[in-house]
């Protein structure tokens, strides 16, 4: 394990420092993610919407969706943590948050529920977090979608997303694993595979990208996998924390 | 409502300056809660303790208690916040944070379970929430306790930390309520002197203190005391999440 703050520079003074200076980082998870983007601006009463499969959804409780900002409505896993930071850090625009990510979803479940549980929302921010069960549930044999149909599917969702929502600030997550639990080689290349044509739908529907493998790949030089996720799929509560704090680093 | 970013400076320009700078803060809710004290520095494997009532208690799983950075051991409010910034903020420290609020705990609670649920964890920070209970109880007839019962106790259970735990950073967070719900004119202006006692008792003891009602009356003036507690006791969700963000800034 590293001691990035033992220096002569209190913890406090050296966030400062680097937060201005931009160039090092305090947090060695976001030295290799600098956020080439502006932070996206949230006007007052904005809509944040975190969508996906079961890592977004976390246990959430789906017959609260319709309350924003409600504890047991966002789950226990990023989307609450990232709810948290965006309440606590801008109290006062009086953001509402939505995490809509059901169990199991691969993209084109996402695009079966899109209208309702994306458009009608009106996010000013929609991030989106998916790919994982899409070749999970192939490698199992209960699904046959190919790298293509992901691509396609994906980048389809998004361009139907940027025509009926223009103003939206789309966010693509990277899908992630860790070498551990239900994690075998027989997960790739393909899965390389999956996690470039998310960077290249990102790219092409204008969205951020947060690169939760890199971050993940930097995280087990510190700590093993099962630290970050026990089976390998489903991030624990510090592999969550880690991924709210990349995110906002990389969105707001 | 406000516009604090409504300015030519992008947000995370305004807020790297204001880091910088610290005379003035883009969170509104910052402005007047500048922290008097270094930030604490946490050691590799540092435990974080959050102790208090209900509202610290936030629905977590006891029989899980023993599992630091267990998420429904975290429960569902500032305390699992405060384990998400932490953990995500200083994701290779290998914190391990721990919730031990217990709903209804009144300060002499806290001391007949101290040696289990505090001491024994051996914290470098330890955070203690405690004060709404002693007031509301008494005021429903079921406790007797005074305010110098209070302030006495709460004195002796820090003083009983001190010498167990010398190393130990304590903080205090001050009892506040929002006027809504159960909170009554009944309650003035007593738990005023309540408040009053637990930042005395805080500076007795070298405690960092955390100043919540001083936050929740700025806050009070962009949303109103509902959407912060709706019972004016216990927090919503962004209610927790400016505890947590205030915490942070205050603490670490």
């Amino acid at each position: 394990m590293t001691q990035p703050f033992a220096s002569t520079l209190s913890r406090r003074q050296l966030l400062q420092s680097t937060a201005l200076g931009g160039a090092i980082s305090a947090l060695g998870a976001a030295s290799a993610l600098a956020a080439p983007n502006e932070p996206v601006e949230l006007d007052e009463g904005g809509v944040v919407l975190i969508q996906g499969d079961s890592i977004t959804d976390a246990g959430r409780n789906r017959s609260r969706q319709g309350q924003p900002n409600d504890a047991a409505a966002l789950g226990r896993g990023y989307a609450a943590m990232i709810a948290a930071r965006l309440l606590g850090d801008l109290p006062y625009q009086n953001l509402k948050v939505y995490n809509r990510g059901i169990s199991g979803n691969k993209v084109p479940d996402l695009k079966a529920r899109w209208e309702q549980d994306a458009v009608t929302l009106k996010p000013a921010v929609l991030s989106i977090l998916i790919g994982v069960n899409d070749i999970w549930h192939k490698l199992g044999g209960r699904y046959d979608g190919t790298v293509e149909d992901y691509e396609r599917g994906f980048a389809e969702l998004l361009a139907e997303t940027r025509e009926k929502l223009p103003a939206t600030t789309l966010v693509v997550c990277e899908p992630f694993v860790l070498r551990c639990g239900a994690v075998n080689e027989e997960w790739f290349p393909e899965f390389d595979q999956r996690r470039a044509a998310a960077r290249r739908v990102a790219e092409g529907a204008g969205a951020i990208f947060v690169p939760f493998q890199k971050m993940f790949d930097e995280a087990v030089k510190h700590a093993p996998p099962n630290y970050w996720a026990g089976d390998g799929v489903h991030p624990t509560f510090p592999g969550h924390a880690l991924m709210a704090a990349t995110w906002m680093k990389m969105v707001i």
